[in-house]
């Protein structure tokens, strides 16, 4: 990668969560009137949001969603389900607020914003969607680089403007969604290369390839691995060589927000891709990312467990746009009720263990 | 069971879920904008809910609580990490509004009842307590039948007057919980009946005991069940000689829910014990019973298996209490919203499968 690009940013260190804040609410879990341990997952859950939230009563009142939509020239492979004017219409269903994450965001009250990187066909102008044009969608990775280092540098930026946005506004919590026909192979190519990991391993049906469509599938990011391989020594070149606009701007924006210190609840199979790059190319951003769901995508455990993450959910969801964060938001606010409003044993008077 | 005592409204038919209203739920998926699946579990709920709630589209907007608190006598065989004493002073607790499941029905919005139905310490008056009082807890089974037949049968009214209450308050989802020293032992030695299971398979830590405390538990609970099991031939005689004031009264709540047409989201461990029970002692109730969580308690899952039931979260939670339905609520509410809300492929000019 050329030094000249902007992209130096990504050299800003990533804030430091507050061990003390951290500590002060384990302390105050044990002390609610409970069994110890006996609230799971949320007990953890509200302990980690009060150390990267840097207080001992964590909350998620302000919930900022930004929806990056982008092209694959790999669409052109026969690699999904659906035909690639599917992103420009579903881009314009967000317009109008009648897909799942329009749904979603209004049902947990979190202000959505929607940014089109770049799609194979014209939207026209549209409510409620921003614009960012880095192009008709990215070149077949079967073929060449998915991406310029300037559509790259460009495509992580408008993922940082996004959190930052974000943090003006003083959002508790950053959420990033993607949509984009054929990002499942662009999001599994870039898992094998960071994995090491073969296709076969990785890829799936997506939004819904019979078993002929997934071997396909397969075989076109098994050619694409061949020709980019040798190529992608760092993370960052084989994020521009197999990945894509959306791909590029949500790890732009998970590196911005761990900098910033927003926490991030990470979506499903193309976020997590995504975060897998953003962890290998800013050491400590992993802190400040947790996992809302286990998509139905095969291929998600292996980045979930490369990655350390238990997600929260796990409800056969393979959607994207954010929706299985979204979904996952009403138990971290729940988590974050629990410990700031349950009563302690001495409050209540209520005896502790024999 | 002495025909004269007043149970014959058990024998009252279940309702039967409204087939038509769940095919036109499932015809209605299948338009929205969205990969055929890809909302996974959160559209299994809303198809399921809309043929119990008999309308296209369903929702869940009036959630009724009630909690049942009860003792044991089995505690006197020092089967729980807690003295018995904590029933009584979590009682209290709930009246103050200082406990998980106090903090958690206020963040669903539902409406919250308690009903002490026989602890054995005195609580005094206590505000937004309803006192049904069966005695100073059950009898120890380990020695004799946990109940006689007129308590039996008036815990089983109390819970059919908890959802009969729900039921005119227009409730559009019922949850039972419950809070009763010991009563992980009532529960376990009650599915061990139920399923002809040695208690070392069902019998889990509970509120936390060690191993020692486990197997001391194991050991209690296999002495009761060679006392019982000979005379347990009915599922009512043996929820009557091993089981508790708050499991009958679920039992009662969930069957007169499924005789109303009133969904149920079922909580944890005990819970799912007074199901088990329910669903043996009347046909039918299963299809009114929906499950919220996967117990952290091991014997949950055989539970479960036995009743098909396949819980929506799996947090690791262990309280009881009603809390991890309550959790699992807005995740019915999203369902319900996503299917009532999305736009359709006709309606947003999206194309469909390729």
């Amino acid at each position: 990668m050329n030094e000249s690009f902007p992209i130096q940013w990504l050299e800003t260190p990533v804030a430091r969560p507050d061990e003390t804040a951290r500590q002060a609410a384990q302390a105050r879990q044990a002390m609610l009137t409970k069994p110890p341990g006996a609230l799971g997952r949320l007990e953890e859950i509200a302990i980690r949001l009060a150390g990267l939230q840097g207080i001992t009563y964590p909350k998620i009142d302000c919930v900022h969603i930004t929806v990056f939509a982008a092209d694959h020239g790999i669409a052109a492979e026969g690699v999904s389900a659906f035909p690639q004017v599917v992103t420009t219409e579903m881009v314009k269903n967000f317009s109008r607020g009648g897909a799942a994450i329009s749904v979603a965001a209004k049902a947990i009250g979190a202000e959505l914003e929607v940014i089109n990187l770049g799609t194979a066909h014209e939207t026209g102008p549209l409510e409620n969607v921003k614009k960012c044009d880095l192009g008709r969608g990215t070149a077949n990775f079967s073929l060449a680089a998915a991406m310029t280092e300037h559509q790259l540098a460009n495509a992580l930026a408008a993922g940082r403007h996004a959190a930052e946005r974000a943090q003006l506004a003083g959002t508790t919590l950053f959420i990033g969604g993607e949509m984009g026909i054929a990002n499942t192979s662009a999001a599994t190519a870039l898992a094998c290369v960071l994995l090491n990991e073969p296709p076969a391993m990785v890829a799936g049906p997506g939004t819904g390839l019979d078993s002929t469509g997934l071997a396909h599938k397969v075989n076109v990011i098994q050619r694409a691995l061949e020709l980019h391989r040798a190529h992608s020594v760092s993370p960052l070149e084989a994020l521009r060589r197999v990945g894509g606009f959306e791909i590029a701007a949500l790890a732009g924006a998970y590196i911005a927000c761990a900098q910033m210190a927003v926490p991030v609840l990470v979506d499903g199979f193309i976020s997590t891709s995504a975060a897998l790059v953003a962890t290998r190319l800013c050491s400590g951003v992993e802190e400040w990312l947790l996992y809302s769901h286990a998509s139905a995508e095969p291929g998600h455990r292996h980045m979930l467990d490369a990655l350390g993450a238990e997600p929260v959910l796990d409800l056969g969801m393979r959607l994207g746009e954010a929706s299985g964060a979204a979904v996952a938001v009403p138990l971290l606010r729940m988590a974050c009720a629990l410990h700031n409003d349950m009563a302690t044993f001495a409050e209540a008077q209520v005896s502790a263990q024999c």
